[in-house]
């Protein structure tokens, strides 16, 4: 018996636990069964839109029900899907519809149809939804080394690359989260992260894996999401920083409770304050680590480190290795590039060949970020390596400058990147959101406290709010834009 | 990146989580971290006495934390364990020891040492236990396709069978009973079945693969058991019918606590009448169906069905998948033979690809079993092929039988099985054990009231006890020699 087979994901739950609720909005509710039929429905209405097997097609639709039923339909044909960012710029999703040889688009009604490659047909969503069904055979079983959809990652220089994502991957990222966050029948995970992007659409799989029912926010927003967690029964949620930060802001004096078991942080790493608030709040706040590539989460910090090891994004998942390496690829103890394997991690970079042999060395990914593993194996995520800053020979990562930023009261959010210098090569340089005005001189006073001089912002410009990406995200690039305009 | 590899299960846990306690005895308690440390040193003690990866070692040896030590230093040098069942005879032994070329035999200081083969090598635990330490490698992953253990299966008729369990088998396993049993930090699985079963050998892989604490009973008594269950924080126990019985006996008035969540019942078809006692008692009993070929439980009765489905051993696995069908092979809605396909199932019985052949086609294995699925997909287990009574053409299941037997306030225990008749081929005949004096006359009035004529046993023969195995299950074909002397 090959280990290589499971039966299909929704089907196999519909058949188990069939009356179990899947996914709730604040329109409606539906079953595992009922969410099974209408499923059925629209592979059929997408079969007699001319999707077949192995085609690729693309999703280009906000948070809500019907982007579940496409999902999984086109797991009942076979088919792959494209899960587009729907903030891209027409000619960035272009280039993804073309390069993914995408064959129908399948659009939210509530977006202007856009000016997309006139040789993709698009079709919106009522328009689906009204077509006829065509009669079609289902993808019973799962074959888990077949591709099911592909992300673009947003990347810092070239095109955008497809990450491929296998059934496999998801099903083994399910897997290595529940064998370390556990898993209760009572459970109750809130999406208020887009779909399109891993953190959302790894909870979906979730969903059907373990049976388990799922909230859906179309956007988040502090007040609903933390209504949610007080009073629908929420039991975990996946966050970023920023995110949890407005959560704060909203909850005041408020306590959450004690059903709700865990804040999945991810998206880069944290700054210390807020997880300080979290452990004073009694918050159970879990630092991830994870990107599109490993299909979410890859390191976690299990509930027995929460505390002692605060900043951490912990350690791998179960079926997951992860190594820190030096230039030169060879393990180092110091800091250096975070290198991880797994079945959770992708096959390779769609029509990326090149890309795909240089990040994936002998099963090893190349995460091109740079992080520190401590004497007991925990790791400590420094900095993505596309904004590490190199002064004066020095490196220097931003989060940390930002992290003592965050510290000052008067500054609310904090971006760091260099800039070019004559005399230094790069000099790191702030954008920053204040609370309330704030000098110059006043906070570098306040980061000389903490920061070796080299580190020291040459530059602070005030800013609205900073560029993030859907995932909320600091866009660290963008930020040299305000400092040329500022300075 | 292949998934058929994953990190040494022990070693990635000493690394994940080396604080957590692993085991726990009435003289001893380990952590992941101290077990991996002994593990390292009973590896290299195995080295010294010339264990080398591939071979195949047995163990012959009761419940005791050395049986898990050395099981997971074999895992270590990258060998195979064949597991002795402990109650089996010299001839019975020697037949497994042959038939799997094993090259050493660890037996358990408390045996004496027994005369098998003279070409195998004994080595007693002190012996192994004092040996130096020989430098060795060490396997640090686990490849998903090879053979870990080896389980001989009693079989009904001709040789038994060594069935060959993959560390995928074990992990595919556990993977499939924690979607379904769900998984928490605290949870605490208590083995008081042998650890030469697949019952109690499933427990020690799920350890690892969850962090979980593991309490571990010499031998099964009704009142440590439930002592651990009501004071120590067992969360979940594995149970045969009879085990159950024993402790409801022993409960007497009391109740079980709200932490205790899970009583895994397995070992054949249970009468509804235990099922009942324990509806009555509040105890959260999951009836579970499985055996060695299936890497324990395939199929399980999930918590929201456990009262309206009594007596059912619920749905699969998530990873498998089950059919009923008839002698021709095609599925029918009918009683037939259980076919099952999973992960968990495995890949065969070591030298006898005729056999393997035959229980292994097209991927499903043929369990010999009958059993009938409800219009919901529920499985009820009928019989044990082996077991089936033809009388008159009808078909007759002992187990239908002795749930109505067991319905009768004077019977403690029922076993029934087939004796040869002139008129009808075969007629039921029943073994009892009362609890106080009873008539065949009241029995026969008794049983009428439930059963069609060609049902009601012939014979009753009082005896002492059953003939069962060391998993506690009856061996029906042993009642035959009662009820010759009886009848």
């Amino acid at each position: 018996m090959s280990s290589q087979t499971i039966p299909n994901g929704l089907m196999q739950r519909a058949y188990l636990t069939p009356n179990r609720v899947a996914v709730e909005t604040p329109q409606t509710s539906l079953t595992f069964q009922e969410l099974h039929k209408r499923v059925q429905k629209v592979a059929q209405q997408l079969s007699f839109n001319g999707v077949k097997q192995d085609d690729t097609i693309a999703l280009y639709m906000k948070n809500r029900v019907e982007f579940i039923e496409i999902l999984h339909a086109v797991s009942y044909i076979g088919a792959r899907l494209l899960l587009v960012n729907t903030r891209l710029t027409n000619e960035e999703i272009n280039y993804q519809l073309t390069d993914a040889n995408v064959s129908l688009l399948i659009a939210d009604e509530t977006f202007l149809m856009r000016e997309f490659q006139s040789s993709i047909t698009q079709l919106t969503l009522p328009a689906l939804k009204s077509s006829p069904e065509a009669e079609t055979g289902f993808q019973k079983t799962w074959n888990l080394e077949e591709t099911f959809t592909i992300m673009y990652t947003s990347g810092t220089t070239g095109h955008p690359k497809g990450v491929l994502q296998t059934y496999g991957n998801h099903w083994w990222s399910s897997v290595g989260s529940a064998l370390n966050l556990g898993l209760n029948e009572k459970d109750c995970w809130l999406i208020a992260v887009p779909l399109f992007h891993i953190s959302g659409l790894s909870i979906l799989m979730r969903s059907v894996f373990y049976g388990m029912k799922i909230i859906l926010e179309e956007r988040f927003e502090a007040r609903a999401v933390n209504e949610a967690i007080e009073n629908k029964g929420v039991t975990i949620i996946s966050v970023v920083t920023s995110m949890l930060s407005n959560m704060l802001d909203e909850l005041g004096e408020r306590k959450y409770p004690h059903t709700f078991r865990c804040m999945l942080l991810g998206g880069g790493p944290a700054p210390l304050t807020i997880l300080e608030a979290c452990v004073n709040k009694e918050i159970p706040v879990y630092q991830t680590y994870g990107m599109t590539e490993t299909s979410s989460q890859f390191v976690t910090l299990s509930p027995e480190d929460s505390l002692r090891k605060l900043g951490s994004a912990g350690k791998p998942l179960f079926p997951c290795a992860m190594k820190i390496v030096d230039e030169k690829g060879n393990e180092t103890s110091e800091a250096g590039e975070i290198i991880v394997k797994g079945p959770n991690v992708t096959k390779g970079y769609l029509n990326k060949p090149e890309a795909t042999e240089k990040a994936l060395q002998q099963g090893w990914f190349y995460t091109g970020d740079i992080g520190k593993v401590d004497e007991e194996g925990f790791l400590y995520v420094l900095d993505r390596r596309s904004d590490l800053i190199i002064s004066g020979g020095e490196n220097v990562y931003p989060a940390e400058i930002e992290n003592i930023l965050l510290k000052h009261p008067a500054v609310k959010e904090a971006g760091v990147t260099g800039v070019a210098d004559e005399k230094w090569g790069q000099v790191p340089a702030a954008c920053i959101v204040t609370k309330e005005d704030v000098s110059d001189e006043e906070l570098s006073l306040h980061m000389q406290q903490f920061l070796a001089k080299y580190k020291l912002p040459k530059y602070f410009v005030r800013v609205e709010e900073l560029p993030r990406t859907a995932s909320n995200k600091i866009i660290r690039r963008k930020l040299s834009s305000f400092i040329q305009k500022g300075s």
